[in-house]
């Protein structure tokens, strides 16, 4: 292969998103920027997860307009995709869908991969609506 | 060991920082919050870094409170650090020790996988210095 910077097609960037476990959310609320990775499923318009209500929950309900991002890193070569897009919370029938993406993804990974624990906090099913995502590879 | 969600005391913060290879940035301008992975050296204050001068350089120029993110995920277990730190452009004998560090730090790992090939562009050596480091691990 060719050594360079080169830009992913769709299909590409759909592909490492979809072969990809944990990603990382950027979100800015209150003059501070917090970057935290979570465990995901992606249906190709969305990408979706559980968590604690904390920290993020707090920012991305300030501040929907989010980042979102996954990279794979293998002998000095790489790729990423990097995804602007809006944070909506679910409830209900949305947030089961999502639970259920969760469980497919990670069925066979261990126990219950999608599903934090946290002593009975309250938690919430989200998902990130891609308005926009580019993605990269570097071969060296 | 237990599970559940534990904070990670600042020794283990260190180690990983200085286990991991690849970090994201998180930095807002414009409006816009952006992350991207780089690969990085770190000497327990700063997380050093060289890049070809685009997006994520242009807006931490602008602004430079960013963020820096490593996690590690194996087997639905957790560890990850978040740091609040100041991006600050580096020069001169600066610069050339940011780049040894980096040398330093990927030695073994194939080829200068400290300098990105940017077809010439211009390229930048960075740190950012932290002000503030959170680390927590999931335990399933």
């Amino acid at each position: 292969m060719t050594a360079g910077i080169f830009e992913l097609a769709r299909a590409e960037i759909d592909a490492l998103l979809e072969e990809q476990v944990v990603g990382r959310i950027g979100c800015h609320a209150g003059g501070m920027t917090y970057v935290v990775a979570v465990i995901y499923a992606y249906d190709g318009d969305c990408v979706y997860a559980h968590t604690i209500v904390g920290q993020k929950v707090e920012m991305m309900r300030a501040n929907p307009a989010v980042c979102f991002e996954v990279d794979e890193y293998e002998d000095g070569s790489w790729r990423s995709a990097i995804v602007q897009g809006r944070y909506e919370e679910l409830e209900g029938a949305d947030s089961e869908h999502a639970l259920a993406l969760l469980a497919a993804r990670f069925a066979g990974r261990g126990r219950s991969g999608e599903r934090p624990r946290g002593g009975g906090r309250p938690s919430v099913s989200f998902r990130i609506r891609i308005d926009e995502v580019t993605g990269r590879a570097v071969r060296r």
